[in-house]
Protein backbone atom coordinates (compact mmCIF):
# COMPACT_ATOMS: atom_id res chain seq x y z
CA UNK A 1 0.00 0.00 0.00
CA UNK A 2 1.43 2.98 -1.07
CA UNK A 3 1.97 6.01 2.11
CA UNK A 4 1.00 9.25 -0.07
CA UNK A 5 -1.49 11.25 1.93
CA UNK A 6 -3.13 13.57 -0.06
CA UNK A 7 -4.81 16.09 2.24
CA UNK A 8 -6.97 18.82 1.00
CA UNK A 9 -7.03 21.71 3.33
CA UNK A 10 -10.49 23.08 3.75
CA UNK A 11 -11.61 22.08 0.02
CA UNK A 12 -15.10 23.85 -0.90
CA UNK A 13 -16.44 21.68 -3.87
CA UNK A 14 -17.95 18.14 -3.79
CA UNK A 15 -16.82 17.57 -7.13
CA UNK A 16 -13.07 18.51 -6.54
CA UNK A 17 -13.13 16.16 -3.55
CA UNK A 18 -14.54 13.65 -5.57
CA UNK A 19 -12.37 14.05 -8.85
CA UNK A 20 -9.49 14.30 -6.22
CA UNK A 21 -10.54 11.03 -5.46
CA UNK A 22 -10.99 9.19 -8.66
CA UNK A 23 -7.25 10.30 -9.53
CA UNK A 24 -5.82 8.58 -6.18
CA UNK A 25 -7.16 5.77 -7.53
CA UNK A 26 -6.56 5.77 -10.86
CA UNK A 27 -2.90 6.03 -9.89
CA UNK A 28 -2.55 3.20 -7.24
CA UNK A 29 -2.75 5.49 -4.33
CA UNK A 30 -5.30 5.10 -1.65
CA UNK A 31 -5.54 7.84 1.40
CA UNK A 32 -7.10 10.93 0.79
CA UNK A 33 -7.51 13.20 4.25
CA UNK A 34 -9.49 16.44 4.77
CA UNK A 35 -8.93 19.42 7.06
CA UNK A 36 -11.83 20.91 7.96
CA UNK A 37 -13.78 20.77 4.98
CA UNK A 38 -16.53 22.05 4.15
CA UNK A 39 -18.86 19.68 5.70
CA UNK A 40 -21.62 19.35 2.60
CA UNK A 41 -18.95 19.28 0.43
CA UNK A 42 -17.49 16.62 1.76
CA UNK A 43 -21.30 14.54 2.21
CA UNK A 44 -22.31 15.29 -1.35
CA UNK A 45 -18.56 14.02 -2.46
CA UNK A 46 -19.27 10.51 -1.22
CA UNK A 47 -21.51 9.56 -4.47
CA UNK A 48 -18.74 10.22 -6.47
CA UNK A 49 -17.89 7.50 -9.46
CA UNK A 50 -15.74 4.63 -9.22
CA UNK A 51 -13.76 5.70 -6.06
CA UNK A 52 -16.46 5.18 -3.08
CA UNK A 53 -14.22 3.24 -1.42
CA UNK A 54 -11.47 5.89 -0.88
CA UNK A 55 -14.15 8.38 -0.22
CA UNK A 56 -15.32 5.83 2.08
CA UNK A 57 -12.31 5.68 3.73
CA UNK A 58 -11.48 9.51 3.93
CA UNK A 59 -10.73 10.77 7.16
CA UNK A 60 -11.45 14.23 8.44
CA UNK A 61 -9.01 16.52 11.00
CA UNK A 62 -9.70 19.75 13.04
CA UNK A 63 -6.16 20.65 11.93
CA UNK A 64 -3.31 20.38 9.31
CA UNK A 65 -1.10 19.17 12.59
CA UNK A 66 -3.11 16.21 12.91
CA UNK A 67 -3.71 15.45 9.40
CA UNK A 68 0.23 15.36 9.05
CA UNK A 69 1.19 13.80 12.39
CA UNK A 70 2.60 10.55 11.08
CA UNK A 71 4.28 11.75 7.67
CA UNK A 72 7.79 12.04 7.49
CA UNK A 73 7.86 14.71 4.75
CA UNK A 74 5.22 17.53 4.41
CA UNK A 75 5.09 19.04 1.19
CA UNK A 76 2.81 21.69 0.22
CA UNK A 77 1.78 23.04 -3.43
CA UNK A 78 1.26 26.16 -4.71
CA UNK A 79 0.89 28.46 -7.76
CA UNK A 80 2.88 31.10 -6.52
CA UNK A 81 6.66 32.16 -7.81
CA UNK A 82 9.69 31.53 -5.98
CA UNK A 83 9.57 35.40 -5.22
CA UNK A 84 7.04 35.65 -2.58
CA UNK A 85 7.75 32.52 -0.65
CA UNK A 86 9.54 32.36 2.57
CA UNK A 87 9.73 28.42 1.48
CA UNK A 88 12.18 26.42 -0.73
CA UNK A 89 10.00 25.64 -3.60
CA UNK A 90 10.46 23.23 -6.17
CA UNK A 91 8.98 22.35 -9.99
CA UNK A 92 6.85 19.09 -10.06
CA UNK A 93 9.54 17.19 -12.35
CA UNK A 94 11.53 17.42 -9.26
CA UNK A 95 9.87 17.78 -6.65
CA UNK A 96 7.54 14.61 -7.76
CA UNK A 97 11.07 12.67 -7.83
CA UNK A 98 12.34 13.71 -3.90
CA UNK A 99 8.60 12.54 -3.35
CA UNK A 100 8.72 9.53 -5.05
CA UNK A 101 12.27 8.32 -2.91
CA UNK A 102 11.21 9.11 0.30
CA UNK A 103 7.46 7.29 -0.04
CA UNK A 104 9.72 4.35 -0.15
CA UNK A 105 11.04 5.28 3.27
CA UNK A 106 7.48 5.68 4.78
CA UNK A 107 4.12 8.17 4.93
CA UNK A 108 4.56 11.41 2.92
CA UNK A 109 1.55 14.14 2.88
CA UNK A 110 1.20 16.22 -0.06
CA UNK A 111 -0.99 19.18 1.29
CA UNK A 112 -3.51 21.05 -1.57
CA UNK A 113 -5.15 24.38 -0.47
CA UNK A 114 -8.37 25.46 -0.82
CA UNK A 115 -10.03 26.01 -4.46
CA UNK A 116 -10.37 30.51 -3.70
CA UNK A 117 -7.21 30.81 -1.44
CA UNK A 118 -4.98 27.91 -1.79
CA UNK A 119 -2.66 27.25 1.30
CA UNK A 120 -1.95 29.93 4.08
CA UNK A 121 0.79 30.92 5.08
CA UNK A 122 0.12 29.19 8.45
CA UNK A 123 -0.27 25.98 6.69
CA UNK A 124 3.02 26.48 4.54
CA UNK A 125 4.47 26.41 7.43
CA UNK A 126 4.21 22.98 8.26
CA UNK A 127 5.81 22.19 5.35
CA UNK A 128 9.57 21.10 4.68
CA UNK A 129 8.69 22.77 1.43
CA UNK A 130 7.20 23.76 -1.37
CA UNK A 131 5.85 21.89 -5.14
CA UNK A 132 4.89 23.87 -7.87
CA UNK A 133 3.20 22.41 -11.54
CA UNK A 134 4.93 24.25 -14.13
CA UNK A 135 1.96 26.32 -15.02
CA UNK A 136 2.53 29.91 -17.12
CA UNK A 137 2.70 32.44 -15.21
CA UNK A 138 -0.58 34.71 -16.33
CA UNK A 139 -2.44 31.79 -15.36
CA UNK A 140 -1.09 29.85 -12.51
CA UNK A 141 -3.56 28.30 -10.57
CA UNK A 142 -4.95 24.90 -11.64
CA UNK A 143 -8.26 23.65 -10.97
CA UNK A 144 -7.67 21.44 -7.39
CA UNK A 145 -9.00 18.20 -9.40
CA UNK A 146 -6.38 18.54 -12.15
CA UNK A 147 -3.82 19.60 -10.01
CA UNK A 148 -3.75 16.48 -7.76
CA UNK A 149 -4.15 14.23 -10.59
CA UNK A 150 -1.06 16.00 -12.46
CA UNK A 151 0.91 15.75 -9.40
CA UNK A 152 0.04 11.92 -8.69
CA UNK A 153 0.84 11.20 -12.25
CA UNK A 154 4.51 12.99 -11.64
CA UNK A 155 4.88 10.58 -8.65
CA UNK A 156 4.38 7.30 -10.88
CA UNK A 157 6.01 8.82 -14.02
CA UNK A 158 8.14 5.78 -15.22
CA UNK A 159 11.39 7.85 -16.64
CA UNK A 160 12.16 4.63 -18.48
CA UNK A 161 9.14 4.64 -20.58
CA UNK A 162 10.08 7.52 -21.95
CA UNK A 163 12.60 5.74 -24.15
CA UNK A 164 11.53 4.51 -27.20
CA UNK A 165 11.03 0.60 -27.48
CA UNK A 166 12.17 -1.39 -30.74
CA UNK A 167 9.02 -1.87 -32.95
CA UNK A 168 7.31 -5.40 -32.02
CA UNK A 169 5.94 -5.96 -35.92
CA UNK A 170 8.91 -7.19 -38.53
CA UNK A 171 9.49 -4.83 -41.09
CA UNK A 172 8.90 -5.95 -44.63
CA UNK A 173 11.36 -7.66 -46.49
CA UNK A 174 12.77 -6.25 -49.62
CA UNK A 175 11.56 -8.99 -51.97
CA UNK A 176 8.05 -7.75 -50.91
CA UNK A 177 8.98 -4.11 -51.45
CA UNK A 178 10.25 -4.96 -55.02
CA UNK A 179 7.16 -7.23 -55.23
CA UNK A 180 4.92 -4.27 -54.78
CA UNK A 181 6.78 -2.32 -56.89
CA UNK A 182 6.39 -4.39 -59.69
CA UNK A 183 3.31 -4.34 -59.16
CA UNK A 184 2.36 -0.80 -58.90
CA UNK A 185 4.16 -0.26 -61.80
CA UNK A 186 2.02 -2.51 -63.98
CA UNK A 187 -1.18 -1.00 -62.85
CA UNK A 188 -0.22 2.32 -63.07
CA UNK A 189 0.80 1.23 -67.19
CA UNK A 190 -2.66 0.01 -67.56
CA UNK A 191 -4.62 2.31 -65.98
CA UNK A 192 -2.91 5.16 -68.17
CA UNK A 193 -1.23 6.91 -65.29
CA UNK A 194 2.16 6.43 -67.01
CA UNK A 195 1.97 6.06 -71.05
CA UNK A 196 4.28 4.11 -72.00
CA UNK A 197 6.50 0.90 -70.48
CA UNK A 198 7.81 2.67 -67.22
CA UNK A 199 11.06 4.40 -67.59
CA UNK A 200 14.24 3.67 -65.70
CA UNK A 201 13.74 7.01 -63.39
CA UNK A 202 10.29 6.65 -62.80
CA UNK A 203 10.54 2.92 -61.57
CA UNK A 204 13.51 4.87 -59.02
CA UNK A 205 11.10 7.40 -57.48
CA UNK A 206 8.20 4.09 -57.36
CA UNK A 207 10.92 2.50 -55.66
CA UNK A 208 11.96 5.71 -53.10
CA UNK A 209 8.07 6.13 -52.62
CA UNK A 210 7.55 2.87 -51.44
CA UNK A 211 10.88 2.69 -49.07
CA UNK A 212 9.81 5.89 -47.10
CA UNK A 213 6.37 4.23 -46.32
CA UNK A 214 8.24 1.99 -43.93
CA UNK A 215 5.79 -0.61 -44.45
CA UNK A 216 5.81 -3.79 -42.09
CA UNK A 217 5.43 -7.35 -43.20
CA UNK A 218 1.66 -7.13 -42.47
CA UNK A 219 0.68 -3.90 -44.18
CA UNK A 220 2.98 -5.43 -47.19
CA UNK A 221 1.19 -8.19 -47.53
CA UNK A 222 -2.20 -5.64 -47.39
CA UNK A 223 -0.88 -3.77 -49.91
CA UNK A 224 0.59 -6.89 -52.25
CA UNK A 225 -3.56 -8.16 -52.04
CA UNK A 226 -5.17 -4.59 -52.84
CA UNK A 227 -3.02 -4.01 -55.87
CA UNK A 228 -3.50 -7.77 -57.30
CA UNK A 229 -7.00 -7.08 -57.16
CA UNK A 230 -7.09 -3.91 -59.29
CA UNK A 231 -4.74 -5.18 -61.90
CA UNK A 232 -7.15 -8.41 -62.00
CA UNK A 233 -10.20 -5.70 -62.90
CA UNK A 234 -8.08 -3.50 -65.10
CA UNK A 235 -7.01 -7.03 -66.92
CA UNK A 236 -10.39 -8.57 -67.33
CA UNK B 1 1.75 30.39 -30.40
CA UNK B 2 1.92 26.28 -29.97
CA UNK B 3 0.26 24.79 -32.64
CA UNK B 4 -1.10 21.44 -30.28
CA UNK B 5 -4.98 21.32 -31.35
CA UNK B 6 -6.65 19.58 -28.26
CA UNK B 7 -9.59 17.76 -30.00
CA UNK B 8 -12.42 16.52 -27.70
CA UNK B 9 -14.50 14.20 -29.36
CA UNK B 10 -18.51 14.09 -28.29
CA UNK B 11 -18.30 15.86 -24.81
CA UNK B 12 -21.69 15.73 -22.47
CA UNK B 13 -20.64 17.53 -19.62
CA UNK B 14 -19.73 21.63 -19.74
CA UNK B 15 -17.76 20.99 -16.49
CA UNK B 16 -15.59 19.05 -18.92
CA UNK B 17 -15.54 21.36 -21.35
CA UNK B 18 -14.25 24.04 -19.23
CA UNK B 19 -11.31 22.16 -17.36
CA UNK B 20 -9.86 21.09 -20.70
CA UNK B 21 -9.91 25.16 -22.02
CA UNK B 22 -8.35 25.50 -18.18
CA UNK B 23 -5.95 23.05 -18.74
CA UNK B 24 -5.23 24.45 -21.99
CA UNK B 25 -4.65 28.17 -20.55
CA UNK B 26 -2.33 26.63 -17.78
CA UNK B 27 -0.19 24.58 -19.36
CA UNK B 28 0.45 27.91 -21.94
CA UNK B 29 -1.58 25.97 -25.05
CA UNK B 30 -4.43 28.04 -26.61
CA UNK B 31 -6.62 25.57 -29.58
CA UNK B 32 -9.25 23.62 -28.68
CA UNK B 33 -11.70 22.13 -31.10
CA UNK B 34 -14.91 20.22 -30.82
CA UNK B 35 -16.12 17.37 -32.97
CA UNK B 36 -19.77 16.80 -32.66
CA UNK B 37 -20.29 18.10 -28.63
CA UNK B 38 -23.85 17.70 -26.89
CA UNK B 39 -24.76 20.85 -28.04
CA UNK B 40 -25.69 22.35 -24.27
CA UNK B 41 -22.91 21.42 -23.00
CA UNK B 42 -20.79 23.64 -25.05
CA UNK B 43 -23.23 26.55 -24.45
CA UNK B 44 -23.13 25.86 -20.87
CA UNK B 45 -19.38 26.04 -21.01
CA UNK B 46 -18.61 29.03 -22.30
CA UNK B 47 -18.69 30.56 -19.05
CA UNK B 48 -16.17 28.94 -17.86
CA UNK B 49 -13.60 30.92 -15.25
CA UNK B 50 -10.28 32.40 -16.51
CA UNK B 51 -10.46 30.49 -19.72
CA UNK B 52 -12.61 32.57 -21.90
CA UNK B 53 -10.95 33.34 -24.65
CA UNK B 54 -10.11 29.92 -24.99
CA UNK B 55 -13.69 29.03 -25.50
CA UNK B 56 -15.03 31.60 -27.22
CA UNK B 57 -12.21 30.77 -29.84
CA UNK B 58 -13.23 27.03 -29.75
CA UNK B 59 -14.31 25.88 -32.87
CA UNK B 60 -16.69 22.90 -33.58
CA UNK B 61 -16.55 20.35 -36.71
CA UNK B 62 -19.33 18.27 -37.73
CA UNK B 63 -16.69 15.78 -38.45
CA UNK B 64 -13.21 14.32 -37.08
CA UNK B 65 -12.08 13.98 -40.20
CA UNK B 66 -12.58 17.90 -40.48
CA UNK B 67 -11.31 18.67 -36.96
CA UNK B 68 -7.82 17.22 -37.55
CA UNK B 69 -7.62 17.99 -41.30
CA UNK B 70 -4.71 20.36 -41.02
CA UNK B 71 -2.25 18.56 -38.61
CA UNK B 72 0.33 16.51 -39.51
CA UNK B 73 0.15 14.19 -36.70
CA UNK B 74 -3.27 12.70 -34.81
CA UNK B 75 -2.57 11.26 -31.74
CA UNK B 76 -5.64 9.02 -30.27
CA UNK B 77 -5.84 9.08 -26.01
CA UNK B 78 -7.02 5.86 -24.31
CA UNK B 79 -7.83 3.77 -21.37
CA UNK B 80 -7.56 0.30 -22.89
CA UNK B 81 -4.35 -1.98 -22.91
CA UNK B 82 -2.18 -3.06 -26.03
CA UNK B 83 -4.17 -6.35 -26.45
CA UNK B 84 -7.33 -5.40 -27.49
CA UNK B 85 -6.09 -2.40 -29.83
CA UNK B 86 -5.24 -2.68 -33.36
CA UNK B 87 -3.14 0.85 -33.13
CA UNK B 88 0.25 1.16 -32.46
CA UNK B 89 0.12 2.27 -28.64
CA UNK B 90 2.46 3.88 -26.53
CA UNK B 91 2.54 5.43 -22.96
CA UNK B 92 2.37 9.16 -21.80
CA UNK B 93 6.06 9.56 -20.94
CA UNK B 94 6.91 8.04 -24.40
CA UNK B 95 3.97 9.83 -26.40
CA UNK B 96 4.86 13.24 -24.64
CA UNK B 97 7.80 13.74 -25.81
CA UNK B 98 7.19 12.28 -29.54
CA UNK B 99 4.68 14.86 -29.90
CA UNK B 100 6.61 17.85 -27.84
CA UNK B 101 8.77 17.28 -30.82
CA UNK B 102 6.86 16.93 -33.49
CA UNK B 103 4.98 20.34 -32.48
CA UNK B 104 7.94 21.94 -33.23
CA UNK B 105 7.39 21.28 -37.22
CA UNK B 106 3.92 21.92 -37.26
CA UNK B 107 0.09 21.73 -36.24
CA UNK B 108 -0.83 18.16 -34.13
CA UNK B 109 -4.08 17.06 -33.10
CA UNK B 110 -4.45 15.13 -29.69
CA UNK B 111 -7.74 13.66 -29.01
CA UNK B 112 -10.19 12.83 -26.07
CA UNK B 113 -13.26 10.51 -26.68
CA UNK B 114 -16.75 10.99 -25.02
CA UNK B 115 -16.71 10.93 -20.90
CA UNK B 116 -18.75 7.28 -21.49
CA UNK B 117 -17.00 5.81 -24.29
CA UNK B 118 -13.88 7.02 -24.94
CA UNK B 119 -13.01 7.12 -28.77
CA UNK B 120 -14.96 4.70 -30.81
CA UNK B 121 -12.86 2.30 -33.25
CA UNK B 122 -14.08 4.53 -36.01
CA UNK B 123 -12.22 7.86 -34.44
CA UNK B 124 -8.84 5.91 -33.62
CA UNK B 125 -8.97 4.62 -37.15
CA UNK B 126 -7.73 8.69 -38.44
CA UNK B 127 -4.84 8.28 -35.36
CA UNK B 128 -1.61 7.57 -36.59
CA UNK B 129 -0.89 6.25 -32.58
CA UNK B 130 -2.47 6.38 -29.47
CA UNK B 131 -1.15 6.79 -26.27
CA UNK B 132 -2.06 6.06 -22.96
CA UNK B 133 -1.91 7.44 -19.03
CA UNK B 134 -0.05 5.11 -17.44
CA UNK B 135 -3.28 4.53 -14.50
CA UNK B 136 -3.43 1.21 -13.01
CA UNK B 137 -5.47 -1.56 -14.96
CA UNK B 138 -8.34 -2.30 -12.45
CA UNK B 139 -9.24 1.69 -12.55
CA UNK B 140 -7.69 2.97 -16.11
CA UNK B 141 -10.76 5.60 -17.17
CA UNK B 142 -10.07 9.18 -15.85
CA UNK B 143 -11.94 12.22 -15.95
CA UNK B 144 -11.55 14.24 -19.15
CA UNK B 145 -10.71 17.43 -17.32
CA UNK B 146 -8.01 15.77 -15.64
CA UNK B 147 -6.71 13.70 -18.35
CA UNK B 148 -6.24 16.76 -20.61
CA UNK B 149 -4.31 18.19 -18.01
CA UNK B 150 -1.98 15.12 -17.42
CA UNK B 151 -1.00 15.03 -20.74
CA UNK B 152 -0.71 18.66 -21.25
CA UNK B 153 1.77 18.31 -18.10
CA UNK B 154 4.16 15.75 -19.87
CA UNK B 155 4.11 17.67 -23.09
CA UNK B 156 5.45 20.61 -21.57
CA UNK B 157 7.14 19.09 -18.43
CA UNK B 158 11.14 20.00 -18.99
CA UNK B 159 13.22 17.04 -18.08
CA UNK B 160 15.73 19.23 -16.84
CA UNK B 161 14.19 20.61 -13.93
CA UNK B 162 13.88 16.93 -12.73
CA UNK B 163 17.46 17.53 -11.69
CA UNK B 164 18.41 19.19 -8.47
CA UNK B 165 20.15 22.62 -8.48
CA UNK B 166 22.49 23.31 -5.84
CA UNK B 167 21.04 25.07 -2.60
CA UNK B 168 21.10 28.99 -3.18
CA UNK B 169 21.38 29.83 0.42
CA UNK B 170 25.27 29.73 2.15
CA UNK B 171 25.54 26.63 4.22
CA UNK B 172 26.03 27.95 8.00
CA UNK B 173 30.05 28.11 8.52
CA UNK B 174 31.62 25.93 10.98
CA UNK B 175 32.79 28.50 13.25
CA UNK B 176 28.56 29.79 13.30
CA UNK B 177 27.79 26.24 14.48
CA UNK B 178 30.46 26.09 17.29
CA UNK B 179 29.08 29.29 18.51
CA UNK B 180 25.74 27.44 18.23
CA UNK B 181 26.97 24.43 20.03
CA UNK B 182 28.98 26.44 22.78
CA UNK B 183 25.76 28.71 23.33
CA UNK B 184 23.39 25.29 23.80
CA UNK B 185 25.74 23.80 26.09
CA UNK B 186 25.65 26.44 28.56
CA UNK B 187 21.31 27.04 28.32
CA UNK B 188 21.39 23.31 29.12
CA UNK B 189 23.68 23.64 31.73
CA UNK B 190 21.73 26.86 33.31
CA UNK B 191 18.49 25.38 33.03
CA UNK B 192 19.39 21.94 34.42
CA UNK B 193 18.93 19.48 31.23
CA UNK B 194 22.83 18.36 32.12
CA UNK B 195 23.66 18.79 35.37
CA UNK B 196 27.13 19.60 36.22
CA UNK B 197 29.68 21.18 33.20
CA UNK B 198 29.02 19.21 30.30
CA UNK B 199 30.97 16.56 29.61
CA UNK B 200 33.09 15.44 26.54
CA UNK B 201 30.75 12.97 25.39
CA UNK B 202 28.23 14.88 25.72
CA UNK B 203 29.60 18.04 23.99
CA UNK B 204 30.41 15.90 21.57
CA UNK B 205 26.86 14.52 20.82
CA UNK B 206 25.65 18.18 20.99
CA UNK B 207 27.95 19.20 18.08
CA UNK B 208 26.86 16.13 16.03
CA UNK B 209 23.06 16.80 16.64
CA UNK B 210 23.43 20.57 15.29
CA UNK B 211 25.69 19.06 12.08
CA UNK B 212 23.03 16.85 11.52
CA UNK B 213 20.41 19.73 11.03
CA UNK B 214 21.81 20.87 7.61
CA UNK B 215 21.37 24.95 8.78
CA UNK B 216 22.22 27.96 6.20
CA UNK B 217 24.14 30.90 7.09
CA UNK B 218 20.73 33.02 8.05
CA UNK B 219 19.19 29.82 10.31
CA UNK B 220 22.03 29.99 12.26
CA UNK B 221 21.87 33.40 12.74
CA UNK B 222 17.96 32.93 14.29
CA UNK B 223 18.99 30.09 16.70
CA UNK B 224 22.45 32.44 17.76
CA UNK B 225 19.75 35.13 18.47
CA UNK B 226 17.47 32.30 20.32
CA UNK B 227 19.50 31.32 22.49
CA UNK B 228 21.43 34.45 23.87
CA UNK B 229 17.65 35.22 24.61
CA UNK B 230 17.44 32.39 26.59
CA UNK B 231 20.55 32.39 28.11
CA UNK B 232 20.25 36.28 29.03
CA UNK B 233 17.11 35.08 30.87
CA UNK B 234 18.30 32.45 33.03
CA UNK B 235 21.21 34.20 33.98
CA UNK B 236 19.00 37.21 35.03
Amino acid sequence: MNPLRVVLVAPRNPLNIGAAARAISNFGFSELRLVNPYELAFREARSAVKAQKILAEAREYPTLAEAVADCGLVVGTTSIGPRALEHPLRRLELGGRLIAKKLAAGPVALLFGSEKFGLSNEDMSYCHWLLRIPTREEHGSMNLGQAVAVCLYEIIRNPAAAKAKPESRRAAHAEDLERITTLLEEVLERSGYVHARVEGSTRMKIRRLLRRMDLNAHDAEVWLGMLRQIRWKLVS
